[in-house]
């Protein structure tokens, strides 16, 4: 087919490098895009592990040194997905070479990070892989807020519980270190529901948190829970722990609503609870909705109805949606300059964490995030 | 206040001879009633037993021979909890008494002492203890098909599975004597779940089944599967078991329609789910509803949306509503005649399970369960 | 039969006094107790509403003035479930006449009537309503903790919400009044969480709240979000609302300690979640547990394994268990000294939101509540 | 690498050559294999769509001549998924010409197809694509009834409800014509289930069923239920419909053993409930367990605890244990003689409608299926 080449690169290899390579893969499989991926080159640090991810993946070639890489001609398209505090010299001398850069969250491990990448990147076309906003259940939750079905929200309720990633001698050991992390829990789990709570509810106008971290000697937090007020005078909790027992990956939420409520777990991610506060009362209840619908967001392009999706699939949607607004010219979400609103918020409960006080947060930088994307 | 009373005398002190116990306290102080009820009598063959019940539950006097019972000129309501096989004689005796009778189900031992039982009340109002047809969600239930929420029905589908009844040495160990109770699961569990079948549903026109006993040396049924066609040309089939581990009192149905489909389960007894295919495709789901709102059946009568009821107030509300259709000199369901047709259907049953054949429901015969009660 | 008898006279008739009446009447039908309840007084403003609860629920008299029925010699117990606002004048007067005192929670509209009533009884026996710690659920997770399956505790996270008293119209309008009710949501929903939350994890050290009033006009809170730090470490979140649409009842806690995990709501109050972390990894999962067994509380004084209980078996319970430890002559829990320190959290919640910083919760007082129950 | 090549000719490209096309590539990335599969040819009557699939999936050429294309000597494997009735004919001609057959669901027509397949292919490796053996929460059942967690089994109940595929114009349109598709749920649905069925529970020794087809002027079944007497013992339900409003794809078992019960259904297909009858009985319940942990079977090879598979992975799983077997040289399970085991109780299902009569299923056929498999 006469479709448009585009040449990948990936920094990194790990847990995300799988996700990454796995979306490259598939996603001209499952969407119809102008675009060919090619997997031209993964770059990381030990050799041998490059040489089975290329082979289990089809990557090209491999490569150690990542300055070298962002800077080749033939490539289009730099993705890192390297420890947190590579973020930022790997983002930005990409975008300086001139790459579309796709980047792993949290984006940085500080707001002036974040600012200097974005400031860095404003030309080229950027990505960062707050993978969830695709969940299909959650795009159908934005679709029915947008289509009023939720009205004036009163109440944002999130939480991302973990148990499973407590022990610091596993290979994604650099979560653990302040220094390549940026933080603990913070980065890796709260990062995501403040995402999703920005793009469903709108920006955060106040807030005052607790960081706590349980295991000895840690230097990085495993805990944090959140008091919010939203812009739209909704209030709000948060919650992220790796110390939540009994759920492993509950990335959930509620909203509270005039018209209309909604429940949302990662755990079970091809469902979606609505109770719409219209009709008849005696009919009301929590609607659980099997999000594999032919009306369902991304529902077409996988299979008939019922058959479920699961984590990886995120991926596959976000590459396809970014790369629809790439041909479309247009701005795809979440990109730098959104991310860079999550990153500010994160500063905003670490300063409260440790001030013990309530923190207002710029209306003005969180103006940004309140860019429409495509859904 | 100048209601009528009426006096009760009950024949037994079980488990059920309890729960009627708790109804005929409790339904004056949950429901305004134009009858206030005396607990006047209780009578069985174990006195000790007897003067516990009175104490606990109030009865003024208690009695060991219901023959002089029944036909006492102070007693106007005769309530029977025995072991089966004296509903017959107690029923028949009572009724001949002119008094107004009420009886646990199942009815009888057989369709003949069934019809002789109704023959002999046919002059008396009567009322059968099939009491989850006022489980306020199956209520509901009945209320939205009769509202055309389910449409055409295709599916009907029922198991009633406990798991904790296994140990012949208990207390109630009549239940596994045949000649003292008449069949195992059958009358215990499966004729609950026909009961609401016919009455949800309407008759039954074919079926077939398979009747099986796991205990060693008992000689009442364990379990019992059916297949059925009903009259309405949907297909339904039933399953009753105490052989179904896990399940502790799983009373649950579903039924799918052309424009709803429905669900219950007993464990779970004030929810009920509905799934509407009408509206917007990309909001249909399993609506989890819990009756407990102003506009759900009963809810009035008991706490504010969301304080949930327990398994004792569906007696209470049975009673009540009887005591609405006797004030009212109408017709209630389920009386003795709607009971003689379950005990028709599990005739079927047991024969559909000796020959091996499908067995066809006469078609007369089930007509009378037709008429349509007050909900 | 030869029982002590006590007399109850009952301030106030609205919602609380059927619950209170129903428990009256029968706590000992289904539980054998050396005490015989007489329902003597009901008491309050509007007699046509008197003679209504009279007569549905037994009261043998009403009266109009509870300065009278409360030092009337032949009333043993006084209980009270008026406007939160008559609670400490009533309390102190019916302590000091030497009757056994029960109120409804909370138990006055500030810390320092609390103490005067707490002072005021010391010498009596007596009882708050927070009847959630009798939902047998709620008492078998305490059961869990205290044989240690759950090990140290990480997490509490608890919410009460609700979306259906939102009209001030209602009958029950004076809880709008912050006069008569003290608080919203903060006395009426926060208090039953703060009191499962001390009971079960033990005392609160910090907290930071967030008091929130969504209704135009109205002048007590409609919603309530906290953080906290308990003495054992673990930290908290707690929310309590009436805008919280979508939900009617959910009054539920989480809880994950190092060797389990637990889960209740109140709306499905049969079931307790339990995920434990011994044994086989490969079986770990969330264990709903239908609470209707043989060895689980209070099922033996109801009805079989499968057969739930609802909303008014709290109160039952509770008396019961009030009755029982009045019998053996040992401290009930709660009692007022108790419900002092739910008081004293939520002077600590509303100082908070007020000043915007977090309150430390005096330990001292605090010590109290860590006397242990019968359970 | 030095991986054993494999070249593969898929016959058909609809529903099931999308989902087999993608397990083809994915396999190999997932899973460490010896051998590398290559896309060779996808065979069809349609060109254009032919090529659209080539391009979608990396097919390398397009054919529309099977006959061809089984005898090429450069294919090893050929993969049919074409309308049943090509299967025979397909399956037929490949194994004569030595290669690999893979075969979709059911494996034919009629009883005497399966036969003549089976006979024809019993000296190449064979496999049949039910699935959802390779379910892990499937595999996970299997290994928990291995290791004794179940006990002697009481009960196996099952349904496959879908409510989607009503409409006779889809493109799916073969599936109504009983020339070409042999039945309708039966061998859509229904064979699932009995694959299942005899897989987790041994083979069945006696049935009863009743067909039926709702749509006017279907030549199909819309839905079938079946009563069944397994050789263990155990009685089981099973019911297949298409008109099960309410369901998507509820491919569901309940198993009641002796020592514990396991719950399953696809449409939640990362969940297995278990219940442990074994230990503290206050502490039973169902334990729904989310089968994505390291201890859990196929998890390693995907993702972290808690980040879910979808429906597409079962074959990646189906095809990777057959690539396994195929190194060691082992019978791999389902093949084409399990299948035929399966064609024999579909026979057995549709004699018992037509004579409405309950039909004995040969033992000695059954051993067959008896074999176990690597699980």
């Amino acid at each position: 087919m006469n479709k448009r080449r585009l040449n990948v690169a990936m920094i990194g290899y790990g847990f995300m490098g799988r996700a990454h390579s796995n979306a490259f893969r598939q996603a001209g499989s499952f969407f119809d895009s102008p675009f060919e991926l090619r997997l031209k080159t993964v770059c990381g640090r030990n050799r041998a592990r490059l040489e089975e991810m290329a082979s289990a993946w089809g990557w090209e070639e491999i490569a150690t040194d990542w300055e070298t890489v962002v800077s080749q001609p033939d490539i289009d398209i730099v993705d890192i997905c390297t420890p947190n505090y590579l973020h930022a010299p790997i983002a930005t001398a990409a975008a300086q070479a001139g790459k579309i850069v796709l980047c792993e969250k949290p984006l940085a491990n500080s707001v002036e990070e974040a600012e200097s990448m974005t400031a860095a990147a404003r030309k080229v076309p950027t990505l960062v892989w707050f993978n969830y906003r695709r969940v299909p259940a959650v795009s159908l939750a934005k679709q029915l807020i947008a289509r009023g079905r939720v009205g004036e929200v009163y109440h944002y309720r999130a939480v991302y519980l973990q148990s499973w990633g407590k022990d610091p001698r596993d290979p994604g050991a650099w979560r653990f270190d302040p220094v390549e992390a940026g933080s603990g829990v913070m980065g890796d789990l709260l990062s995501h529901s403040l995402d999703l709570a920005t793009w469903l509810n709108g920006s955060v106008r106040r807030l005052c948190a607790q960081v706590h971290t349980f295991a000895e000697g840690r230097r990085v937090d495993d805990a944090v829970t959140v008091l919010v007020e939203f812009s739209n005078g909704s209030i709000g909790t948060f919650e992220a722990s790796r110390f939540a027992t009994g759920n492993l990956n509950r990335n959930a939420f509620e909203i509270n609503g005039s018209l209309g409520a909604l429940r949302f777990n990662l755990e079970e991610m091809n469902h979606l609870a609505f109770n719409d506060l219209g009709g008849d009362a005696a009919e009301q209840g929590w609607r659980r909705m099997l999000v594999t619908g032919p009306r369902h967001p991304y529902a077409e392009h996988f299979w008939p109805p019922g058959h479920v999706l699961g984590y990886e699939h995120t991926f596959i949607c976000t590459l396809s949606d970014f790369l629809s607004a790439l041909e479309k010219n247009e701005r795809f979400h979440p990109d730098f300059a959104d991310a860079l609103e999550v990153q500010r918020l994160m500063k905003a409960v670490t300063e409260s964490s440790t001030s013990r006080r309530w923190i207002d947060v710029s209306p003005s930088a969180v103006s940004v995030s309140q860019a429409s994307g495509p859904i």
